[in-house]
């Protein structure tokens, strides 16, 4: 391995002038310092991280707690995880995975030791306990999801409230009247996640404003409960005419039940789901959907968060709380009822 | 944040000595280390990571190097990285996410700056440009899959070999003669992938030595073409009674192309897949399967990884080149062919 002191050497300086210039913690000629820039590049010289972060406080690495939950639908997660790390290493930052079931004790971990410079959460809870550790943590973090109480945090999310809107007009303007909505698992609800019942509450809101009928129900997220669950309901409401999906395992279980029920869309039924585009791809999904924007939003809490790490004027800016703003895109799933 | 100052402190020792009572690095009797451990214990001290890997030289970090190729199937690539990331928790280590498309380079800083105690390496090439970097690294590493070198590091891989074979001679037993191979895309060869042709050569080897018709094909990996393709080889081999599955994305769009084909398995078709048992759930596949067992080659690799990281008998260990041995999940998707 390449040091420090070989660094000096090709350069022609004492190692302790080496090493000042790189941190930029005394003054150094342009000179000096360029000679040491050209020997670092010349002989591909790695700081130690561990020396790194001691004498910058820098450790480069953005720490991303995600867990796999098994009521949540681990294809869809990994979305949000890759464009959190993908986004961390095109600025230069490398990401340490959390994936511990207790994520307030890791956090605390993380944070304690000073492995990280700044954390990314995902699995957001309406009262998540690792929120009080993060807010106490030195280190600034950066939330993908909505918690009830956002001070002292960026916070990313995609507007739930208006996406549930959009799926319930849409319908209507086609002149759908009952539609069901499909949520994900009661569950996943008990445990805080605050979107399934955001999307839900102002579904149902707009159904009323419509005069639609709008049967909400919490789905299944897996196999085979999530395909029984499914022809259920689809025997409970014969007139309905409509399907929304808030639930990927629903949506990815869904052509299989229609296939068997002999049942076709937008024919039938017009089905429209809420996932990214990616999802649709991997899953051969033929259904209209609201852009959940993993990528998106993965990118949008790194580059804040890295805004944070580097800079006074990062780090001395308000919190934001900023949505992402749902957008329809049309797999022709759905059409006029049938009368 | 609690320091070793305030560990000191609650000691009643000097902070140089609650340092060396922590590091081992002096004799200090076994009352000061007790008074040191039991304020450790009671203030919730963690090491500084920067100052830990100095001291210690062990950063209790394993670095994971995964890529998500266009030309793969992502949701099985996350099975084998939460193998290795919960299992490294386990034994107290987290999980550096490196997922760069320029493996060697990053390789290369990983190591350099000694940012982790030992690295596991996913998407494995038969002539992998990461491995001689690997090799020249300080810290040990292992795979998950079999290059064309071996020497110098743990490899741990499924006996795709034997599964091509078990295919073949399972689908014999049942009196099939003319059966399909459907592989992973031409250029997932090309790029060295020696899954590939380990089990198809291994399959048309054993399947003339049964007097079996093998046609073997590369497949797609991506909607709308893995399912054309599916159609295309229906459509040519009309005489064929067996697929045989070593693509999971066309195990995941093949239920699709037999729903509108109107062919029933076992019925019209037999079929085996290689994938895992967690990945027939998550996709609702019907299809017995040769088990890919992702969860366990990562927990190998990561136990293997850190034996060597701990002891120096394990750094002293030959070198071993482990393969889980197939098993057939059977789902009933294999019966007799109709004559």
């Amino acid at each position: 391995m390449v040091t420090i002191g070989d660094v000096a050497r090709a350069a022609g300086v004492s190692r302790s002038t080496a090493s000042y210039a790189l941190s930029g913690k005394r003054a150094i000629s342009a000179e000096v310092r360029q000679r040491v820039n050209d020997a670092v590049l010349r002989l591909g010289y790695t700081p130690n991280a561990g020396a790194r972060a001691l004498a910058t406080s820098q450790t480069m690495v953005i720490g991303l707690l995600a867990q796999f939950l098994e009521d949540e639908f681990a294809p869809a997660m990994l979305e949000y995880m890759l464009g959190v790390s993908d986004t961390a290493r095109e600025l230069g930052y490398d990401t340490l995975l959390v994936t511990d079931a207790d994520g307030a004790s890791a956090l605390r971990r993380i944070t304690d030791s000073r492995m990280v410079d700044g954390l990314v959460l995902l699995n957001v809870a309406q009262d998540d306990v690792r929120l009080p550790v993060l807010r106490a943590a030195p280190q600034p973090g950066a939330l993908v999801g909505l918690p009830g109480d956002c001070s002292g945090l960026d916070v990313f999310d995609l507007d739930f409230e208006e996406a549930g809107r959009m799926m319930v007009d849409h319908m209507h303007r086609l002149g759908h009247r009952e539609l069901i909505l499909v949520s994900q698992p009661e569950h996943v609800v008990e445990r805080g996640g605050a979107y399934v019942w955001r999307l839900q509450d102002a579904a149902l809101q707009q159904a009323r404003l419509r005069g639609i009928t709008l049967h909400a129900v919490f789905g299944e997220s897996r196999q085979p409960a999530v395909g029984r669950s499914l022809n259920g309901l689809l025997d409970s409401y014969p007139d309905a005419t409509g399907l929304l999906l808030n639930n990927e395992a629903a949506a990815a279980a869904l052509p299989t039940v229609l296939h068997e029920r002999g049942l076709t869309v937008p024919d039938d039924l017009s089905v429209i789901g809420r996932y990214s585009d990616g999802f649709a791809r991997v899953f051969s999904l033929p259904y209209s959907s609201i852009e959940s924007a993993p990528d998106r939003l993965g990118r949008m809490a790194v580059r804040q968060l890295v805004r944070r790490i580097e800079s006074e004027a990062g780090r001395a800016e308000p919190y934001v709380v900023r949505f992402v703003a749902p957008e329809l895109v049309d797999r022709k799933s759905t059409a006029a009822p049938r009368t």
